[in-house]
């Protein structure tokens, strides 16, 4: 029997060890799509307690909570940290299986040397010795620094100003690359509530009065612009659900309507908003940006919590099957004129993996790797499941070998051992292969697979390589 | 190689025969949905033969003869019941992989100490050993003592009168807890023919004349207390696909319709059902029930073999893949209110253990452990694959050690090896998790967990906990 | 650790060694489905280097030269046949997990005796190698003759003058018999643009003036006996997505308003093809055929490439979700007039499986084991992950021992290894169930059990057994 979290963690053949051992482990993180916020990094935030860096903002963890019964006064509420970090020490050992299990114990055995499994007898003990650490100097670039990590990328709205990008950019000792990436939901979600109030901050980020789509398409070209300059090179889009209604007309008068105050129709919103990704994608393209998609999400589905707690606080789930035909039409209408991007596709359901897997395949070329590529399995699917399904549809429909790989998508700076879980499964998935007579017994083979899975397709793909110029 | 259907079938590793042998084994059973009738169990039925009790009545059975080529005079027609019985006995050795295989067997080394492979050659010897013990007093009652039984929940119709639970409850020797479950399908189907025949059931059961849609609210309060009062702690729907039309002026208005005679539109029919679910929901969580949701079916697709045998006989399929928002704002519209019930939700498609799993986690509360739950492997999916994806996708979108386990859903006694099928899986899964080092080899948390989801859950999820007073 | 695709390859017990051994591998192939050109076998085609027979069609190794960034010279273009080797054999080390990289290498080693792996630094040694073999006498009728096949049915337009058919069974020397089956496609696609061009070619073929709908009838009716005359039995149809709006009379005028030269609304289309689909469905019961239905596709997405490639080039994907209720109601239509033909149903989509299984059990009967069944994985699907699924979906929802087994759908000769990849699968499932002790270790079950899988029930399904006759 395996010791619990050990060594050999994940890792079930001698050619998957030493695949680990040799290559994914050596190999520096790339951290391509994530939430942490670039300010806490330039500050360099510091920690009184194991709660405030862990539970604080990690609704994986509420969800889990919640789904033990747990009050919110102990997940989003004012309950001590003690208390919040006490009442997750119960939720944690009913949670076998659940990938937060995994991850919470390799975060606790990685960054504070810890391997005692977590529940109500060992919280004290282990908030003490966390605690211990995060007071002594334990802070948010010390924690990088102690992954291996050699860039960041966060996610930004176009109007955000990056100072804090710039302010990194400039300081000589600061080695990790902490890059923007270019998010223009609040551009396209011409149905919010906020939307001519965005607008308006748009158009002064870009020092452009805004009156029409084509308005909207010039503040965004000078945010492309100022972002491009200050290190970014991938965009992101959360779609909720792909959509298709092309008709740049509609679009531009039903912009002029949602800035009169007037409500759109499904109809007249999802105009606009295939304008607008239309446009993004040719854009993302001529700059040589890649396009990230992030779909199939029903967000903030229970409204009761929303209206107490707001977006983004475990509310979400898989459950919007559709828009692949959408989807595919958007995909082709850059193609058709060679303005494709680099594209990166993520949908919450997985059963969306091989669909995906397979439009991918067919919408290839300018000579990059996999330019259009399953993007790790994501949020709900960022399991061990998951991970080795994604790894398993990606290799089915595709080259496993240019897949860009992990990227963490947290909002925390603990979770950065989710890359060494990801890099077991990979490791184990290759080793069995081997050992299952799958693929040849060749370590270096397979070894530089594992490197560039792990890191240097991800640098190639988003850094080092650049689609047609327009 | 291990023997067939061993004591350690299904059983991988050492633990998770441990886990087996002294947790599992042990806890007693509560079959919380199943088919079975109580007149049947109040009467104490007596058996001829195996054909009576294991094919008679057992679509899946019968499903696997028509897939063999076998005719209806020997699954549902007037063969004799050893030609029935041969006909399944050619059928099973072909039918590898499939569940009734495995049940099949198990429930004759179980319940007739008979460890043969049924085939054409040892059909006569089985016949002949299970015919001994069925004539020599083995009852329904016997069987259902023989499986460590603590409690039965059956289905039942609002105007049900109770007379066989009720008769069971006063006999003092009858330690098994056989109690209703309300099931309203009827009321809610306002597109079928003999829905104003089954208004006015409904109607005298409640003792109120029906003549409004809130007469109808009426007469369902009505028979929920009178459930309540006789044990009922359980609801159940089956809703084919789920659906989502909130006008409760329209609902009124199609019910006077449809007492009329008139022919719904299919927007009338899902305004009246939405506001009956509706009314339902609220009324179950004033009352602490929990909620059971079985949908995403087809039934009854081949017309020709309806028109001949009738529902239930073995034509439904998985294949109505929507309503995902529909549930979504269903289970929302109770929350916003506070008073969504306990509510467990099973789909027919396997695609769908993801999405309910994750909406699942988005209406948690109360108190109550996971609140809100995905439902055991139903019907088709009720495999050993099956199971095994439905625990995976639990843990991993939740906290496994709070899932309320398996149920049988069946309309025979013989089915309660089905809890040690699903027990053995739910062993094998634990085991591995810890000889993998993925859980701590802590025996005694681990046989908690085990306990609790062979059993505890249930009772307490179903029986010892309420939800909030209205 | 095993030896890269020894003896040994996909087989992981002993039993199930033993099964591929002494069973699978002495079954004759019949190969039911596949694209290959019937003239190239009659006039037995030689080549003259590997890309001829290996690279030039095979869409699926194109679409992972995309994936690798390889230009269009290479794949579909004018570089040398050597160079476009090559390009293939940088992408196939990076291919791991993938189909193709396992097929490839069974094919180098069964044709041509072959153990290296491709890549860059074999590449030259394997064209020799490979080559030397094609130019001494390895041609279409010679792999053939290695394969161990005892038929093959082509993929034929009704318009077909099958000469190459007839020719080869008047060859008293050739004993494999290669038989047509009817794809009525081009009939029944009323939207596409050469549909009036093809209704006339029709019409001469059945030397049959096509005006109205009853004459497209009475022409498919002529070349259907005329194809059964010429030894079909079996029918294809590529439907991208499943439809039924059953009206006969817009069909008829449907029909008229397309001949012309009037786009058709799309439920004119879809009533034509309702009409079309059903009259088909019916003549194939009346002669006994099996009908397969291949759906779910979204074909040609990519329409640059398609402008530029044609169709079958490597850009269709999985993407089509719905029709499920119109595939059900279809199947009703034919069943509730006791005209359902023998039918073979296969989508794209493999979360598909389950829906298509339990649907087939819904439409059994005529005293043919598993009339209606789930396909074998196609296309996308067709991998060791794809195909384990399928035969695990089979075996929960269905009688596994009525399996029709593999068929390669392919286009090239040296497919037929796929055989031998589904029987080391198909004997590994089986191996491990009764290595599990979840099926008796009685070697002469699972050996028939195999045998059927591997050739006898395609035989039996398609050849030896008769529907009803009206």
């Amino acid at each position: 029997m395996k010791s619990f979290i050990g060594d050999d963690f994940l890792l079930s053949s001698k050619t998957a060890e030493t695949l680990y051992r040799e290559y994914a482990e050596k190999a520096p993180v790339l951290d391509y799509h994530c939430h942490v916020s670039p300010k806490e990094i330039a500050e360099n935030k510091a920690y009184d307690n194991i709660s405030q860096v862990w539970l604080s903002g990690d609704h994986y963890k509420w969800r889990l909570m919640r789904a033990n019964g747990v009050g919110e006064k102990y997940i989003t509420g004012d309950a001590a940290d003690y208390e919040k970090f006490r009442a997750f020490a119960e939720v944690l050992p009913r949670a076998a299986g659940n990938p937060v299990y995994h991850w919470a114990h390799l975060e606790l055995k990685r960054y504070f040397g810890c391997g005692l499994a977590l529940s109500p007898k060992t919280a004290g003990e282990i908030w003490e010795l966390c605690n211990e650490k995060l007071q002594n100097g334990f802070t948010a670039r010390e924690i990088i620094k102690a992954s291996n990590i050699a860039g960041i990328c966060t996610t930004d709205d176009p109007a955000d100003t990056l100072e804090w990008h710039v302010k990194m950019k400039n300081e000589p000792e600061w080695n990790v690359k902490v890059r923007p990436a270019f998010r223009p939901d609040n551009a396209l979600n011409a149905e919010k509530p906020n939307f001519r109030e965005y607008v308006g901050t748009l158009g002064k980020a870009a020092g452009i009065p805004i009156d029409t789509l084509d308005d909207v398409y010039g503040a965004l070209k000078t945010r492309m612009d100022f972002f491009h300059e200050n290190g970014c090179r991938i965009s992101d889009h959360g779609l909720d659900r792909m959509f298709w209604r092309e008709n740049e007309e509609t679009a531009g008068k039903a912009f002029l309507k949602a800035m009169n105050g007037s409500a759109l129709s499904s109809e007249e919103t999802e105009c606009y908003k295939t304008a607008l990704l239309l446009f993004c994608g040719k854009e993302y393209h001529k700059r040589g940006w890649a396009m990230q998609l992030h779909f199939n999400v029903m967000r903030d589905v229970n409204t009761a919590m929303f209206r107490s707690l707001g977006a983004n606080t475990g509310f979400d789930c898989v459950f919007a099957r559709d828009g692949g035909v959408g989807l595919i039409r958007f995909l082709d209408a850059l193609a058709v004129e060679n303005r494709l991007p680099k594209t990166v596709l993520y949908s919450l359901d997985p059963s969306d993996n091989m669909p995906l897997a397979t439009a991918a395949g067919c919408f290839q070329g300018d000579g990059v790797k996999s330019k259009v590529q399953l993007g790790a399995a994501w949020w709900f699917n960022d399991t061990k499941a998951g991970m080795a399904e994604q790894l398993a549809v990606f290799a089915n429909a595709g080259v496993l070998g240019n897949f860009i790989g992990m990227t963490t998508d947290s909002r925390s700076f603990l979770s950065y051992t989710r890359h060494e879980y990801f890099r077991r499964i990979l490791c184990d998935t290759l080793g069995n292969w081997a050992e299952n007579g799958e693929y040849p017994a060749d370590i270096e083979a397979l070894g530089e697979l594992t490197r560039d899975v792990c890191y240097n397709n991800a640098a190639r793909y988003f850094f080092g390589e650049h689609g047609n110029s327009a």
